[in-house]
This record gives C-alpha cells, structure tokens and sequence, in this order.
C-alpha cells in the first residue's frame, strides 16, 4: 500500500518493474540460446539497453540468471503460497496449492522462467544455495499440509509427507514437458482430475 | 545370440561398444558444462581421442547429442520395455515397468544420459522427431497398460489414461532433481511406496 502512495518510492518500484521485464525477455533469450550459448550482448538487445546498461541493472551473467530463478520464486510465493496460506481446512489449503501451482506452471508467458528454475545446474555457489533454500521452504509448506490432511483422517497415513510432497511436484512440474493450453486436455480438467488422483494416492478411497 | 557366436560379427559389436563408452562420457562432459558451453575439443579429451577420431565416430556434435539420447531410450527398451512386454497379467507388468523405470532413473551412473534426455531442447529437426517419436512410443506403451488395468477392473475408470501415464512420467521422471540412493529413503521402499501411491490414484482403494 505504501509504495503505491508516497511517491519518493517511485523509483524504486521502477527498478523492481524494470528487473521483472529484464527477468522475463532474458528468461526466453536463455531458454531458446542455453546459458552458455546466450550472450550478455544477446539479452541486452532483446531487452533493449545497452550492454554496459544491462550489467549496471544485474551485475553479472550469474547473477542475472539468480535473479530469473529469484523471480521465478517471487511469483510462485505471490500466486500460490500468499493465496492459501491462510485457509484454515488442510484439505481445502492443499486443494488450492496443487491448482494455483498447476496454473502457474501451464501459464505459457511464465514458461521459459519455470523452465530455467528446474534446470538450474548452470547456476553456482551461494547464489545456488539461495535458490534452492526457497525450493526447500515450499517443500516443507507442502509437507505440512500434506502431515495435517493425513492426520485429519482416521487412518494411518499410507505414504510419507516428503514421499508424497515430491511425487505431487513431478506429477505437477513435469507438466511444462508435455501440457499444451491448446491441446485437447483444459486446465480446469487437468487440474481437477490431478487434485483428485493426488487425494486417492495419498488417502485411499474416501 | 548371433553376435556372440559368429566372429565376423566382433567388429560391429566392438564399434557399438565405443559408441556405447563415447555416449557416457560425453554425456557426463555436458551434463557439466551445458550444450554450448561443452566443445568437441573438450569431448575428445574426455574421451580419449583425437578431435578427429572423435568426428569420426559420431559425426557432428548435432548427432553426438542425439546418440546420447537414443542410447537413454536404448536403455530403457533394454532394461525396462524388453523385461515386461510377455508379462502377462497387466497389473503386474504396469508393477514391474514402475519399478524398472524408477531403478533406471536412480541408477546414478547414467544419471547424466536421463538429464540429457529430459533436458531435450538442444536437439533440432529431424534428430529431434527420431527421439519424441521413440518417447512416443513408450508413453502409448503406458497408455495401453493403464487401460488394461482399468478395463480388469468393475468400476469405471477415473483418470484418462493419459493424464495417468503424464502423472506417472512426472512422479518417475522427477526423481533425477531430488532423489538421491545414498540419502535416507532406499530404492525398494521408494519404489514400492511409489506404485501403490500409483494404483490407489488410479483405481482407488483395492
């Protein structure tokens, strides 16, 4: 609320904005030219600023890439995890997380972000281990919910919360390898018949 | 049988057997430094060539990537496809290429071939068409499993087999990003859990 009511934060919200697009264009230049094969020239044209303008806006080719991951993160954090996280039903809460990470995995202006966020070999050090501590929270959030929805049953849980919060991020992020929007399979399908497949998985027959 | 036996055959089967060791390698060299990022030169010297020898034996570095990928599908037909084809009972042979293909993409020596493998955008045209036709074939294989399954079964079904196979894929297939043999979860439970996750999705409680 604040940054959109007093104007010296302005600027600031400019740079955020400018570092969003820069994230987005650089995102398809290295998901079409690989990150060894993308130039720091190639990205400053497809963004439209000189090189020398593009390293005052990221530093570093490493640390662009961090910050296309880093985005990646932000809007995973901003379209699921803030939706949800105050549902107070677990079964309601894991419902909404697999949907809300479905659509943003379908969402094909995101694609090469989602992308480049699970074939993050290229990146190193400790600006890997940033990227991979946010990963590991959103898996410890699934965890979670997964640990309440069983214990919210009469039955004894029939497959670990880790075990079960990873074969719900392959069913779920796999997706970018094979789903098309424009195919005969819509979201609202996909996404309904996943939740309910992941909840006969987890729980048996209800 | 007759490669064994006949002498005259020994020069095919040892060529095969390089091309076999050159994929490996290679695929280790760009698991490490990416497609672009990863020279012929560099290959060669893994490998134990001359750059020209290393020409020789695969041609371009186009087609270098594609072997790579075939011998990943070879892999599998091998030691997944070939192993569960006669089986009969079709609840035990969906078991049986779960658990193969789980083993296979855990095997941490080829662990490099199932990245490339997944990580296929590098590879153009009609190289390209060769392994998504083959990737094809095993994903209509599962189809038809699934439908079988299902069809043994009284109740109607309650996810397309295709949506099944997909989420199967991503369950299995994920499992390069985090799994690892030496951690606290072994293979057999792994891949046990994984198939009954599997079939109470499929066809809710037994």
């Amino acid at each position: 609320m604040l940054d959109s009511a007093v104007p010296p934060m302005a600027p600031r919200r400019d740079t955020k904005h400018a570092l969003r697009e820069i994230c987005r264009i650089a995102a398809r230049v290295l998901y079409d030219k690989g990150y060894d094969g993308a130039s720091m020239q190639d990205i400053a044209e497809a963004v439209g600023l000189t090189k020398a303008g593009l390293y005052h806006h990221v530093g570093s080719k490493d640390r662009l890439l961090f910050e296309i991951m880093n985005y990646g993160m932000n809007i995973l954090d901003e379209v699921v995890v803030s939706k949800v996280r105050d549902i107070v039903d677990p079964r309601e809460r894991l419902r909404r997380t697999i949907i809300g990470h479905i659509d943003l995995v379908v969402r094909t202006r995101d694609l090469e972000i989602t992308v480049i966020l699970h074939e993050n070999r290229s990146l190193k050090g400790d600006l890997r281990r940033v990227i991979n501590a946010r990963k590991q929270a959103y898996i410890r959030l699934l965890e979670q919910t997964i640990a309440e929805v069983q214990a919210g049953t009469s039955a004894p849980p029939r497959i670990s919360p880790r075990l079960a919060s990873f074969a719900l991020l392959g069913m779920i992020n796999w997706l970018y390898q094979w789903y098309r929007p424009e195919g005969p399979i819509k979201e609202p399908e996909l996404a309904e018949t996943y939740v309910d497949f992941f909840f006969r998985g987890l729980l048996g027959e209800r």
